[in-house]
């Protein structure tokens, strides 16, 4: 069956970076749906002649060793450029007349990628309603909304309201990369899958969750977009907030689309809600030295660069385990991973003889060593019974051999057959956003938590560390291993 | 404070091969207590110095890396032969004086290493007794005995008894080098200084144990010795027995030698006796292809060289949980390793797309390759949420870089520390016999499961496949990889 893909904002560098190679890759697999068309919108003109050179040019630098001038000569065929501006009822007229001359077949379903800025999303919703391009009567369509989905909870809830007067929730698929990551999906494995973990995840046995999205870069020439967003609305309301849902959701029935998305709502209709004293004492914020020298920056910015949230969870589950959730930008080094530190064995064995055990953690690489670790303790060979941290370790690499396909491969597919699984439904985006809000308001209320400056290059501001060990805890503070 | 050493059987390959060296070894390691004498006695007459040099041939081939002349002759200073017969009563008397003659201070401590034939065991304990040499008034006396510790129930009893006479159970030592492994003793550490394993390994979560010591060798020209015993008194009542024990125990309050042998018996009184068909139904047993042409082994032998015995517990923690315990000579590979097999996930996730997932299995490699790996769950990259089984690994050697030290270090030192933790007790012995025996009065009735033949290099039997289907189960049939 013979599907289109509409990308608005084509001449973006997401889609000549990211989208198109990732296409071209299913197609090099055998995945692209055969004979389905790429049509590019965006306000240059290019002929259908150029904009494919350009991919070309673009898709042989990121599309890695599945290149080949055979295999891009026939993908090629069915890509096609049309100039458009989203403020433009005409264009959207002209888009929809052209559709129909390249589709040969008239119950061709479309995905209509939207990757544009934000600001043009409601617009270019309505100009697709309007042109009759929402009707779904003879094929499927559906709109893929990249982050970030509105910048609070208002904005998000107008947003949702725009989109719902144009497409049914079943027809938007919210994409947040993270979730088409295979070692994210690998935690519904490990977790799902197994019968060894399910019966210690939980606050009987575990201690707490670190949830870390480090990045080594700063923001570089985004502080247009950065200063008005700080890394709460970047990373947090979406990313680290996916990784704690799937870390935390109980098991659906079936893994299904709306089941798993029931289960994940579950986990943010459960997170405390942080009253008083709570925003100082359980929200850390820093922002890095130099980002006020940053071009763009106003020079008396507060905009936070590192975030720490101790979330609770209220059910029988995770009563009392709190998830530490930390995102930096100019941080050590680049990894995203999960931590869940269980509590320590209840009574010592071994008398004063060893050390006390520091409790068993499975680390979850998800970026960019893929891979599981699982720190328990063993004898010290050659001595009486004193043990000491071993680690068993799994790679993704080494049991695959292959490259991880990455995270747009996965999602550009899943929306072309129909699976919304692996994106967010608009009560997660909402209920999201009502835990960010509030922390956002109270970080620019005089009740705010200091903003501590930090070097980059480290694990954040030097007062993580005994503001963890207040908590009796300890920052795991891991680069991972590239192999 | 410099103690002693009595080996009796000195001049057997035990000493040459394994006691000189362990000892030696820890004398390089400075864990042998400064001063301390090594006295060889056996029927053969030497001098001390014919006796230091043999011993230092054999320390140099079988002592390793940690050999030195230096070290040699200072260690050698303190080793001592004295000729004598266990059944000469004067001869022990000349030993008691040569003991003195030696030992600088009269409170020395003595270790009596009873590495004899077996026969002998209750004639040197009943003249160590008469020669005073049991008398702990001024020093510690201990007596440490090798297996076979008895030939069944009863000859195990009556050699307790008969040992009781002389020495109270705290001076007796029984031991088994199988609980001088190290990564027997890791046991302990994985089960008792992890939290993450304790709350699973029980029947709620574990489908089954099994505990297999296999050996690629044959009989050779232990005729004598083999046909009389059978692999059943030759590995299952100590070896396996041990083994399971320790897989099974409860936590002992401390690591003590006491409790966690109150422990291990527990496991022993809880083992279901097996009633009329059970001996049919329950074991298995096989003779290898080419046994009956060994030198010494009578043409219409029924000694068995395999066997299988399935066990249950009846207690709390395991009722209903079989333990497959197996044994083979002539197998396809040397490996000793327990596999702890979880049940599977209650329930199937991931819809008929996906294969059932096998169920997560640990895998104690115990001998040659120290370590543990954890088979679990992960997805196949690149796929819809398709599962497949990995492998998180530990390696001993790879973590801890030297090589693991032999059991005969640890037990020795044991004992000269008054350690009895690693030593089986007397209560222990009879019972893994009481578990023993009725097996081997039934291979001898008409109701004996049928003898299988098997030819040498494969996992025993082929009837033993089939026999675990009937269980529902698969046999572990992976040789272990070196590294």
């Amino acid at each position: 069956m013979a599907d289109t893909i509409v990308i608005f904002g084509a001449s973006g560098d997401l889609t000549s970076r990211k989208l198109v190679p990732a296409l071209f890759r299913l197609f090099v697999k055998g995945r692209w749906p055969e004979g389905s068309r790429i049509v590019g919108v965006s306000r240059s003109e290019f002929k259908h002649e150029e904009w494919r050179d350009s991919l070309r040019t673009m898709t042989e630098k990121f599309g890695g060793e599945h290149f080949t001038a055979e295999a891009w000569d026939k993908f090629a065929e069915n890509i096609f450029y049309q100039a458009g501006d989203i403020k433009n009822q005409d264009d959207f007229k002209a888009l929809a007349e052209f559709l129909k001359t390249v589709e040969s077949d008239a119950s061709a379903g479309r995905v209509y990628y939207l990757s544009t800025m934000p600001q043009l999303y409601e617009e270019a919703i309505q100009q697709l309603g309007k042109a009759g391009l929402a009707d779904d009567t003879n094929g499927y369509r559906r709109v893929i909304i990249e982050k970030p989905f509105g910048t609070d909870l208002a904005t998000a809830q107008a947003l949702n309201c725009s989109i719902h007067s144009v497409f049914r929730e079943d027809q938007i698929y919210r994409i947040d990369h993270y979730l088409g990551k295979e070692t994210v999906q690998n935690i519904f494995a490990l977790r799902f899958a197994n019968s060894i973990f399910e019966p210690i995840w939980n606050r009987n046995y575990v201690d707490h969750v670190q949830i870390t999205v480090a990045e080594e870069v700063v923001i570089g020439r985004r502080a247009g977009y950065y200063d008005t967003s700080g890394i709460l609305r970047d990373m947090f309301q979406n990313h680290l907030l996916q990784l704690m849902m799937i870390t935390a959701m109980e098991p659906p029935a079936r893994y299904d689309a709306a089941l798993v998305r029931d289960e994940k709502v579950k986990v943010l209709h459960s997170v405390r809600k942080m009253l008083g004293s709570d925003f100082a004492n359980n929200t850390m914020r820093g922002q890095y030295e130099g980002y006020l020298r940053e071009e763009g920056v106003p020079k008396n910015s507060q905009t936070e660069t590192f975030a720490v949230l101790k979330l609770y969870c209220d059910n029988w589950r995770w009563k009392g385990v709190p998830f530490f959730l930390r995102s930096g930008k100019g941080m050590s080094c680049r990894t995203t991973q999960i931590v869940v530190q269980f509590k320590n064995v209840p009574h010592i064995l071994f008398g004063e003889k060893t050390r006390t055990p520091v409790g068993n953690r499975l680390v979850i690489q998800v970026q960019p060593a893929e891979g599981i670790q699982l720190h328990f303790e063993t004898k010290v060979p050659d001595s009486e019974m004193k043990t000491r941290t071993s680690t068993m370790d799994f790679s993704f690499q080494q049991a695959g051999g292959a490259e991880l396909p990455d995270a747009y491969q996965r999602l550009l597919l899943d929306a072309m057959n129909g699976d919304a699984s692996l994106f967010a439904r608009s009560d997660e985006v909402e209920l999201a956003w009502g835990i960010i809000d509030p922390i956002i308001a109270a970080w620019k209320s005089p009740a705010a938590p200091s903003l501590f400056p930090y070097p980059t290059g480290l694990w954040g501001p030097s007062e993580a560390t005994p503001w963890m060990a207040e908590q009796h805890r300890e920052w795991f503070d891991v680069c991972p291993v590239l192999r």
